[in-house]
Order: structure tokens, then sequence, then C-alpha cells
């Protein structure tokens, strides 16, 4: 197939900073690549050839903007699956499959799965409604403390509480969800694992989250993860059995719980680029966007290993700030070595709201932890 | 000052492969980016938040561009030099000053420049029209062989001639021009000086370059040169005097020869990012590109070390093939690790025509080298 300066199309459902950021690829590559997006302000409205708006849950809107691709992929799970399923059958190349993003979109079905193929992950129990969940809380077949988790479009830590008693149920929204065991962890781990359309697998090297306790939300990224080698040797071959259960196609990032004990639990998946990989477009042979995009038009996958030690830093907005973003500290940590600013383009701040993130490479892994943790206190999202 | 996700805007005259490549960066920083170029098909078509098509060497065109934006700077020397005055004193910052530019347009000029400050470079004469160049050599005061370079817009190479007998004087075109002394070197040399609009300074690597003989184009550049450190460090002197001497702001690329003795002699420079600085994108902590952008809008400058050896090969376009292009091969070098192709999005290929470039990153310089060579050996820019 001929991808390049050609009339070859890729379609990319989804225009926010993943969407932003694998356009840097296509843009690279110079493959023609179309995105279709809700918001016109979208991060992705800039480095497509054409940009269009629309529902990304609206059967006709995602089908009309299929058949004009050749290749169809997703920067965000919550798209209109028949449509999918349509455009597959008609002839479009949609990867992740439809059938696979429909086991992922719902927690419960994901959670489902591993356990019918022997994945390891955290106890748990289905409910269709709250009401069910209040029931079973009362009756006491779950105990606080869990975790709750909606059932569908959990996203930047939204669909995900943690229930410490009784009287947190209250502010619980009206949704399927899950209530979960909560697993006293070391570490969070996430293992991206590349399939191509023709079978060839690589795994990007583990790496360890440190969340913001209250947000949720991951506040460092650190690649390679600092964990003994056997463990990350565990956590990688499950997420490769992860990866051939799914039998996917594109990027699948894989997110572990490594306990006392130094198990591996799996607790989710996402079918594409992920934040636990942004790391990797200034610390990785290849990029995880580049990956990506690689597996998606079957070419030979790229090198996943590492040049330098990385470290990702979220910038999100900072609370009590709503309105026209100011980064503020942006000229100090510009001036230290190793630091890279990605502003994804929304205009707005509000609090906690994705506006960024920052990667700190350093050829001393401790060198570039030290500095994260000064970037971290140095930038703030706020408004002017 | 507020770049990012605001109403500040940067136009860029010239939408080639250099103001692609410079709009990955200011994607990056979400800093809004005006381009001008004189075709509707220019690489940097996408990317920008706007796209004008108009004459980079109209007056009423380039200064309406510039009254648009608050920075301007430059991805090619061949522009409208009083418009940039007249945008200049309207308060428009312009980088590089149209000063500089005007020394450097003219190769002439530039060389004058050169000798006046005591900055070594090849002997030569200056001609202002063919007639007295042949003159000259037919009075013997000029001696061949020459290196006959057009005074005026020499690009990709098509500005300059190895003139090896007489004969060779017909095919010359009737303009403008020097005839400089045939200097038998040992390497082509260039670095990379970044200075910012309040004087920081920073040098990239000194790297080292292969011609192709026939084509007068780049075919490799390796960074770091495989030179002595003596000679490596009296080379980043004298580019340091060059940039000092202009005053530049943004980057200056200071090409040099090294002849038999060890000497370094300047031989031209560019007022922008460069062909010998894209093996950065991949092999830098800083891009050369993201360089330009931190220097043109006074941001602190970012470290110039490379994180591992970097090696880039040319892609252009083959002889004997126009039209629809074709990259053979391009499975087999994606199928290398540490290998990354540019395709700068032109449709149509030429011989000799500067289609994209590959950069071959490695912990290994040696092994650099040689995946070069294959990739070399490997990929075909040709028609279908």
């Amino acid at each position: 197939m001929n991808y390049y300066s050609t009339d070859f199309r890729l379609g990319i459902l989804g225009g926010g900073q993943l969407g932003k950021m694998l356009l840097y690829d296509t843009r690279k590559f110079d493959i023609a690549t179309f995105i279709l997006d809700p918001s016109k302000e979208a991060p992705a409205q800039f480095g497509a050839h054409q940009f269009f708006q629309g529902d990304l849950m609206d059967y006709e809107t995602v089908y009309r903007f299929g058949k004009k691709v050749d290749v169809l992929t997703i920067e965000i799970e919550g798209v209109n699956l028949e449509a999918l399923d349509q455009l597959q059958q008609e002839g479009v190349k949609v990867y992740p499959a439809p059938e696979t993003l429909r086991l992922i979109q719902n927690k419960g079905k994901q959670k489902d799965f591993y356990t019918s193929h022997h994945i390891p992950t955290a106890p748990y129990v289905r409910f269709t409604s709250k009401a069910d969940l209040v029931a079973a809380v009362n009756q006491q077949t779950v105990s606080v403390p869990f975790v709750w988790k909606s059932a569908q479009f959990g996203y930047d830590g939204n669909g995900v509480k943690v229930v410490r008693s009784i009287a947190d149920l209250t502010a619980l929204p009206e949704v399927e969800c899950i209530a979960e065991t909560m697993i006293p962890f070391k570490n969070e781990l996430a293992v991206i694992v590349a399939r191509s359309a023709s079978g060839e697998i690589k795994t990007f090297p583990v790496v360890e989250m440190e969340f913001h306790p209250e947000a949720n939300q991951v506040e460092y990224v650190i690649c390679p993860a600092r964990i003994d080698a056997t463990v990350a040797e565990k956590a990688r071959a499950i997420a490769l059995t992860v990866s051939e259960k799914f039998n996917h196609v594109g990027l699948l990032a894989v997110e572990m719980f490594q306990t006392q004990e130094d198990e591996i639990l799996v607790n989710e998946v996402a079918p594409r680029p992920h934040n636990s990989g942004h790391y990797s477009i200034e610390a990785s042979y290849t990029s995880q966007f580049e990956q990506h995009i690689r597996a998606i038009l079957d070419l030979p996958l790229g090198n996943t290993d590492s040049k330098v030690a990385g470290v990702m830093v979220n910038l999100v907005g900072a609370e009590g700030h709503t309105g026209q973003v100011y980064y503020e500290g942006m000229n100090e940590i510009l001036a230290i070595p190793g630091v890279t600013p990605h502003i994804y383009g929304k205009r707005e701040t509000r609090p906690f709201r994705k506006m960024g993130h920052v990667t700190i490479v350093n050829s001393d892994m401790n060198k570039a932890r030290e500095i994260a943790q000064k970037v971290k206190e140095t930038i703030k999202v706020i408004s002017q």
C-alpha cells in the first residue's frame, strides 16, 4: 500500500490531545488524515488534511465520516459502534475493531472478560443500577471501602471514586457500575502493547504511575518503572496475554496493580495511545503515536527501547481557576535541560482539566525524577 | 509574554519542509502560527492556524501578511526585505532582522562580510555579470578549476557549480556571481548557533557532511562529527564569532571546510533551521526547530546535547523519474531499529528534488553510520 503523499486517507474519531499528537506522525509521514470531533475548538483541529465537526455517538455522522477514509481509528472509546460495524462490513479497515471496543467500552464486560480468560484482576461485583448497589451495601454483600466505577465512559478519572463510607454513596450517579475490592498496592504499572494488522507484537517498557490522591489523575509516569526485573517481566507477560485475548490491532495500554505480594492484577485497558505513553515522544526510539500509526497501517513496528530515562508530569487546571488559561512558570521550566512542555491547545482552563503534559528526559533516572518534582512545583495552570 | 493558547500570532515566510517541521513545535506549544507560501500545495499547508498563498518577493503581499502577526520569521531567505524593514519600523518583531538577511541574501556581500570581520573563508572574486567573469578567465586573473556561485538565491545546490574547464563557462547563467578558489578539504562541517532576542547563545554539536558529488546536495549528515576535539572546538569558536558579528536572532547554520591542514574556513551561512540540523529531531534533547522558536520568542534556549548518535540521509528524487512519487523500500527501512523517515509532502518527484529525509539514531555511532548506508541503498524516490 502506498500511504505517503497519495490519495490514501486515514480517519481518526476524536480530536483531543491524543488526536493532535497522532497528527505529528501522520504529518511526518505525509499520510492524509481526517479528524472528526464534536468541538470545533478541538486540539486536533489543526494538522489534519480535513477536520469535521460532529457527534461521535451519532450513527449517521460516524458512518458518513468513515466512508471518506480507507482506514479508521479512534483516540477515544466513546464512539458509535453500530456505525463501525457497518463500515467494517463495507470494507473500511477499522482498528481497533468494534468487537474489541464493545468489550472495553463497558467496564463490567471488561472485568468479566478478564475473569473468563483467567487474567488476574481485582475482585468485583457488577450492578445494573445504583439502587442495586445501594441494596447490596445495605445487605452487606458489598462492604466499604470499595472502588466504584461507572461501567460506561469513565474518562480522566471522572468515572472512578473510592467509596469510604455509606454516606459517600449519595453522591454517586444513577448508572450501571461495578464495585471493586480495594487492593493495597505497591505500585500502579502500565505496559503499552502494539500489535499490527498482520500480527507483529512489541511492548514498550513497563512504566510506573503515581496518582494524585484526590483527582484520581496520573501525576507522574516514570519510564522505566523502578521495580525488580522479575516483576517487570511478569507485568509484561500479563500485558501480552491481555493483548492476545483481545486480538486488538493498534496500541493496547494495559494498566495494572503491583500488590504488596508482588502479584500483578489487571486494572483496565485502553485500545489507543495513552497518557502513560506520552513520555515516549522524547524518550523512546519510536513514540507511541508513531507506533499506533505503524500498527494500524500494518507497517513494521518500531523499536520500543528508550534512548534516555523519561518522567511525565500531567498539567491539569489548578483548583479555583476557570477561564482563559495562563501557564505560570513556563520560562522557569523551559530553562531546565531536558524539559519539554506539551500544551494541548485548550484555551479555557477548569479545575483538574487535562491541559497539557511535560516530559523530563535525562540519562540519569534519579535526576529526571528530581527535575520532574521541580517542574511540578514550578508550573501552574491558572486563569488570567 | 503569554504565547500559549492565546491570541499571540507567529508568522513564517515560506511553507516548505522547514516551515512544516517548525509547525511540529508551534503545535506542541500551541502557538498560533500563520504561514505564507507561493504554492497552495506547500508542505506546511497543514498544521498552521492559517495558511496564505502569495508571493514572498512581493512587497504588498509580505507587508499585509506581516501586519497580521506579532513576531515574523522565515524558513527561506528569498523574501521581500523592504516589506520587512517597514514591518520592523511599525513594531512587528522580525527575526532574523532584514539587515542580517540583506547581507546573507547576496553571497558576494556575505563573503565581503567575512573578509572585513577577519573570519577565515576561501579566497574569491566577485563579478557583477557573467561577461565580467568570462573576461577574467580569458585574462587568466581567474583560473580553472574554481567554484562558481550565483550571488543571489542559491538553494538546494542549484546556485553552485564546479567549473573544471573553460567549456563549463557556457552553461552558467547570466547572473551576478563569485568565483571561489577550490579548497582541497578533509571534511565539510556545520555548526548551528542559536541566539535569543535577549542574547542567550547555544551551539549544537559540530556535524560532518558528505555531499553527493554531482547533485551538490548533502548525502549524510553525521552528529557528532568524527573529528578531533581540538578541530571541533575551533569550528565551534569560529561559528560563535560569525554569530556574534551577524548579531542574528534565531538559528544561524554555519557551514565550514576543514582543510588538509586542519584550518577552518567558513563557506556560507543560513539564518534559519537547516538541513544539517534535521538529525536533532530524533537525536537531540532540543530539536533545531524548537530551538528556533525558543530563540525568536526570547524563551530560554534548550539543551543542545545529543541523547544518541544521529545520521541523516536526504531523500532526493531519483534520476529519470518525474511524476506522482512512490517511496520504494519504505517497509524495509521501517523495519530497522532507530530509523525515522520524514516525508515532506511533495506529491510530484523530480530528479534531485528534496522529497524527505531519514534520520538514523543509535547509541553506537558506527552502527548508525552503517545503517544509514543501508537505508541509502534501500530506499528510492521514484515515480509510479
